[in-house]
């Protein structure tokens, strides 16, 4: 994997990059939907390369429990298995460890967990999880690290912090003894922990920064924490991340947050957001959240989003969109998924050529003032 | 409405045709795959194109109960509300009425019932059905008809037929009185009922050919009712319906089925067969049914079908649509209704190529060879 930057903005710490992998190039900043179980819900590969999806994510903790690394190697990696032909970032399954499974145990050699499946005993270590993520054949993979929930003390925090920098060695020694012997090997990516804790943050960057990796993620945020404590971290930690590297904010998910975190000097993001809400029927649009199932929208026979030119957009209607919600009709949930998914990729698309023309922060305002003239929501489920 | 016959089967009555209609020309023999609400399920209108669908039967009873039929005309009506530009057919809601809704009472004058989505009651009489139908634009239209249950006694079947065909007469009339207005009426298709009994059938079926009407289906069929008894009605009225009108054969689902009623002279056929058994898992291929969540497919590297060329035959193996239906991911019902769509439009298709080149006989020979010698299943849900 490489990474250059192509342009930055003249006005904000924003960039305009471009990471090269084995299965083609990614241009930053980059959305990347989540396709947890080799699937991103409701949609076909053909659908994501249409919506503009340069890579999707997936996640180890789902395959290695479901159908297992073994068969994914066996179909030919992860990509044959899916059909999707594009760049697969694997998550290294420390946030499902921690947020899904049962009867978790954690101690220096790794984490024991129950499945949430079937409840049978599986052991993570940051070795086991690299070989995971290899054996799946994804382009970047993560270090293994413990997901720290919000709130934690800072003591717990401290600790926590100290158990990931020891798992992300591990997990470099391991990355490096396997891709000896890949012809491509992926790129392994650290990630910054530390809770709300400026100094354990910090820290933790430090460190991994030393450890040389070809790319950083920003993890731990957008769990319960205020929106100006992931704000001052994200700004603490990107400026310490270097700037030869991508960055990447994990699980960050609103437009005015991608947004935000371009013009601080990040180059990618993932989310369920536009999916998940998808299937519960809001639709992303160039004028705010749409719930399309409200009852004024029953004859609202304009487009999903006016200013859209994906599939759904340009042959359906709002009212038709509702009529088959109403109806519980697969088609509503794959419809609204591709349409936001399509206003995410587009979303990062336009940021990016605003940089390349440098005119970003010019660009934001105007797109952040008509994505609030016609919300809808206040809240949306993270 | 326009229908000829352009090759007939040197070795049976099957014969090809063509049925020229305002959204589009329909080559028979034609299977229609079911889209009950404006969709047919899980697929998209680029969908059923690429799987070769010609025309769509959709549903006057679910429409009528929502989004109803103000909101569709609004909407330009059903082509444009569902993105469908080809033609449709709809059926004339009289066997859901039986078969779906609380508290029905039959009278002269129609039948009264309760929604079974919020228990209000409704009238459908032979008028409004027709209005309702042409207030959707609907290319092919059915005349309201009762579906006698199986097993029926003679004397409720023979009441029931001259009820359907009393307001037979009364849907021709209103259509008469509707198409006047209309630049580009749709085409009326009376229903042969009769349950098993053949003088009833043929009593049936020669009255309703003396309204000469545009085409006309056998209905009540496929209810309970053995093979060689919907056999023998079929083979019985199909030779008394006229020649120059399409023939429909309502219901029907099985590939082996469709193949002996195109021998018998049946041009149209529908059923939900392809997707809701796609939905659970049941594909349909050139070998015989593959119950692909079962273990045995688990490593199963192999397309869906390898004699398909539909989207999800040419991307993804059976282990893969395996794991999705086990991991309960929305792409698996979709891609299994697509191809199983794919399947039954080919299979017509090659059944129509067959009869022009006079060798029909032959193929379908072959082509039941080969549907048999695989095939898991000894029954499928109806």
């Amino acid at each position: 994997m490489e990474f250059r930057t192509v342009a930055r903005g003249a006005d904000s710490r924003a960039r305009a990059g471009i990471i090269e992998t084995t299965h083609g190039p990614i241009e930053t900043p980059v959305f990347m939907p989540v396709g947890t179980q080799a699937t991103v819900k409701t949609l076909s590969p053909e659908e994501l390369e249409a919506a503009g999806v340069q890579v999707v994510v997936a996640n180890s903790y789902h395959l290695y429990l479901r159908p297992g690394p073994a068969l994914i190697e066996k179909a030919g990696g992860l990509h044959r298995f899916m059909g999707w032909p594009r760049p697969i970032l694997t998550d290294s399954g420390g946030f499902q460890v921690f947020s899904l499974s049962d009867l978790r145990s954690i101690d220096d050699e790794g984490v024991t967990f129950r499945s949430h499946l079937d409840g049978s005993k599986h052991l993570f270590t940051p070795e086991s999880v690299v070989e995971i993520q290899v054996r799946l054949g994804a382009d970047i993979i993560m270090a293994f690290d413990e997901c720290v929930p919000y709130p934690a003390s800072y003591e717990y925090a401290r600790r926590s912090t100290e158990l990931t920098l020891d798992w992300a060695q591990r997990c470099r020694a391991e990355w490096e003894k396997a891709s000896a012997a890949l012809e491509n090997p992926p790129a392994l990516f650290g990630i910054v922990q530390g809770s709300t804790y400026a100094d354990l943050r910090r820290q933790c960057a430090e460190r991994l920064v030393e450890l040389e990796l070809p790319g950083y993620a920003i993890g731990g945020l957008y769990v319960g924490e205020s929106k100006s404590q992931s704000a001052e971290v994200i700004d603490e930690v990107a400026g310490m991340l270097p700037d030869d590297k991508p960055r990447y904010v994990m699980g960050t998910g609103l437009p005015e947050d991608l947004i935000d975190n371009v013009a601080r000097g990040i180059d990618m993001f993932d989310c369920v957001l536009p999916t998940r809400n998808g299937r519960t029927g809001t639709l992303f649009t160039s004028r705010g959240k749409v719930v399309v199932k409200n009852a004024i929208y029953a004859e609202d026979f304009s487009p999903l989003d006016p200013e859209c030119d994906c599939y759904a957009c340009r042959h359906f209607t709002r009212a038709y969109l509702r009529h088959l919600f109403s109806a519980g009709e697969i088609l509503a949930p794959r419809m609204a998924s591709l349409h936001n998914v399509t206003f995410f990729t587009a979303l990062m698309r336009k940021a990016r050529q605003a940089i390349v023309e440098g005119r970003f922060v010019e660009w934001s305002r105007q797109a952040m003032t008509r994505w609030s003239s016609q919300n809808e929501l206040t809240e949306v489920e993270h």
